[in-house]
């Protein structure tokens, strides 16, 4: 009798946790990404830097993934962001050569598929707040909205590249120099400007009300949601908020990364008040390497080689923290891995299905992210900023090992680097053999390994990695190529002396709520 | 009734908490100080390397407080180890120009205070273990068992600075140039030499069973230590026994690297088993910055500019973690502090008197690592590897910013060092203004700021501080000049041919307790 009481009571229990089991399974996990701007790979306190302080990002790091060897599809803006949402090159997608300005034609075309477009068909709500930098268009039409994105608060592309004024309360000037020629920085909601020129000394507060609004209210609706949080900092010209002004040892530099901090740390706290940690998958990293242009105003690339615009490792090697309470284990990891596996990461945790008929280069990294297994990605191919399919790939990395095919110096590594190599004036330059390094036990890039006979059977399978990359590569049309002014965003469509007349105050779309 | 019992209770109580409380206050803390060797500023994970693996130096960094600019008196070994143990400059001490090889004559003098002098006025046991490097003299007058050490078990030198044949097991040749033309590297225990060639595949073993024996023996004995172990590691040429050998994704540095990290787990498990470990101030640091010459196989500065034998920050800001549970707060701080300081800090904590009618160049961090106060130091000033008198300071930090009067290279730093400030091409510079950096904003040295007005205040107040400083300075006798093969370490005095017949099985002085 007892016997069989225990049975019942066992095939009770067997069935509420086929029930509960499956509806956890249904209840997909939220996904967000939290992407800094020109952030370097030594920036972070928990990347080594001796004067930075980060306290979210300390939090975040050590509760999640660490990342080492983390990479971002391009040493530039756009491109790099082409690539984190469609997890395609940049060369596929046509981003390129180079990245969007505000009167051009040009964006991410609208057959290629982002993870904000991937989601919605699997019913996820999405949204992107900050720098989109994917292209407008005529009217608008390559703005999130037309992505993927319900929802979209936010300046299209970077905040130098309109006249710049004010940057830090209540009213000092901005350190570097913005494009004059522009009209002054748009502030979007979804289609519509709502504020022209954007209030720096507030923008970043807005951004993140505006994300805590939306998780809290995604949160409410129950359905899940994808949130791309894009942002401006720490891109110059630097600024920051009242609260952070002068804050830090680092200057305008520091206050810049004191806002995103603690930004970063009022998003996770909305996860956390809104009941959703335990299910969300979150992401931070940085589209590429440091402004070294900007000298005690840029980022730094800590013991890596040059910054942005270059294919050294400090152009495109970046931090990257992946964090899910339960899920990922806390620590840090030396696999290789690249802002291109995000998509089919998040198509695998989401259930939703790949693009169909799409050439992808991320691979999933849930094996490496949930079980600490081995990373599927040993090899990761660097184009340059202004990819040329006549001269192709300028770097290969296998392995530990990376080989550069051609190099080059870029202004935005400064044109007064200590190091030659990284400047503009070091001319494109054909290596054959490549270059050759060890980053593993080099990853400043110090020491040519090529000369060493023993490396020649490696440099053959790199050689023929290479190839079959190459062979495979099919290029997208460049959009960068076309400019014309009537697309430059203007609240006030028309008006004359134009882009001058193009203010507008606040509309009343507020998202600030303190 | 009752209240009259609990008065009575309560003043047993307080009789006996006095009296427990004062014999907590007469129980003098044990100091262990573990001495890196070449570990340069980027070579831990804590400070952001991003191959090594350093499990036991993150516990320690995450339970204690990280130094991020913290300073050693000099970018070469014998200079740096005189300063650490005396608290004094050594162009005070006399230790200059350079460093000591194996038949030099001179040594750290007697009149010379060193920490475990100090410590033995006041009653405490005192070891060293490894690497001496301040003299052996004339019958070994200069051995720490001369200097204030009841006990020594290591190589008086560098171990490069003797033939080098084994350095990985089973028989793996060494990889950098070693001295052929001295004496092999002789084991010393106490004032006799127990091997000779030491063997380098147990050596770290050795060392660490020594180590742990004497805080075994100490804690037994119930009298207060003084243990300083300056490890051998990670100082070229690499070594590691079979336990480490090809167990790191750096390459023989990492896995010399890997049992400088064992050995000190190691040392805090033990203090941990002996039970002494909240009565214990620790202290890690390192005696310079990398070794760049030694490529692959060197250290990294991190983002700091040139390393080892230079006056730049690669050369003498190294990485320092304070330990001691319940008295030290964990965290990071950006307080300057300097391997000069430890003596004092050390004599208040222990309550030894101060080296009397001695000109200390150390400044207490009691207040700093005890209670979260501002650091007393203001200033560091940097000497080069071979001070001249008529030459004097290299530069001067003040507050954020340092000072550059005189510049130069050196082979340690590379002579293929991208940085060409760097390599030992670069002479000795004058610079009239000095170069003017501030290091929270550009701690990479990348941009000077001696041309801008807005300083001119500054370098005035900075030149200031320089000349009272130099005032100041009484130089010591140099002790590096003289040599004689007579000195050099012989476990067959008299022998021929020498220096090749000096060769010695162990003399069954074992420590290894495995």
């Amino acid at each position: 009798m007892a016997a069989s009481c225990v049975f019942r009571l066992g095939l009770v229990c067997w069935v509420f946790s086929l029930i509960f089991c499956d509806s956890a399974k249904l209840s997909p996990p939220n996904v967000v990404i939290l992407f800094a701007d020109d952030l370097g790979f030594g920036d972070l306190e928990t990347y080594g830097h001796p004067t930075s302080m980060t306290p979210n990002l300390n939090q975040l790091s050590a509760s999640g993934l660490q990342f080492m060897q983390f990479y971002v599809a391009s040493a530039v803006c756009s491109p790099s962001r082409a690539a984190l949402l469609t997890g395609r090159y940049q060369t596929r997608s046509g981003i390129w050569p180079g990245v969007f300005i505000p009167d051009s034609t040009g964006g991410l075309q609208h057959n290629e598929v982002t993870i904000a477009e991937m989601l919605k068909a699997v019913n996820y709500q999405t949204a992107i707040v900050g720098k989109w930098h994917l292209g407008v268009g005529q009217g608008g039409k390559y703005l999130p909205t037309n992505q993927g994105f319900d929802e979209y608060y936010g300046i299209p592309y970077s905040h130098d590249m309109c006249p710049c004024q004010v940057c830090f309360y209540p009213d000092d000037h901005c350190f570097n120099d913005c494009d004059v020629q522009y009209s002054s920085c748009p502030l979007f909601h979804n289609g519509t400007i709502v504020e022209q020129p954007t209030d720096l000394l507030t923008l970043e507060q807005r951004y993140t009300a505006f994300a805590k609004s939306y998780i809290a209210r995604s949160a409410d609706g129950g359905k899940p949601f994808f949130l791309y949080y894009a942002y401006q900092h720490t891109h110059h010209p630097q600024f920051a908020s009242k609260a952070f002004r002068n804050t830090t040892a680092r200057g305008t530099f520091g206050d810049s990364l004191a806002e995103l901090d603690w930004s970063v740390g009022q998003v996770l706290q909305q996860l956390r008040d809104s009941g959703v940690a335990d299910n969300t998958f979150v992401f931070f990293t940085s589209d590429n390497g440091p402004s070294i242009l900007n000298q005690n105003r840029g980022g730094s690339a800590g013991l890596l080689k040059c910054g942005k615009g270059t294919t050294y490792e400090g152009g495109q090697r970046v931090p990257a923290l992946a964090y899910w309470p339960g899920k990922i284990s806390p620590g840090r990891t030396l696999s290789l891995a690249s802002s291109l596996d995000l998509l089919p990461t998040v198509a695998n945790i989401t259930g939703a299905p790949l693009p169909a008929g799409v050439t992808l280069d991320g691979v999933d990294m849930s094996e490496m992210l949930f079980h600490n297994k081995a990373s599927q990605r040993q090899t990761f191919i660097y184009y340059p900023v202004e990819p040329n399919p006549k001269v192709g790939i300028f770097a290969v990395r296998y392995k530990q090992y990376k080989a550069h095919y051609y190099t080059q110096g870029s202004k935005l590594s400064g044109s007064s680097n200590r190091d030659h190599d990284c400047r503009n004036s070091a001319p494109l330059t054909h290596h054959q053999p490549p270059l050759l390094f060890d980053l593993d036990q080099d990853p400043g890039e110090r020491y040519d390994l090529s000369v060493d006979k023993e490396y020649s059977a490696l440099l053959q399978e790199i050689a023929a990695i290479k190839e079959k990359f190459e062979a495979g590569m099919t290029w997208g049309k460049a959009q960068m190529n076309g400019t014309d002014t009537k697309v430059e965003p203007c609240c006030n469509p028309g008006c004359s002396p134009f882009p001058s007349c193009c203010k507008c105050g606040t509309s009343g779309v507020n998202f600030i709520q303190v």
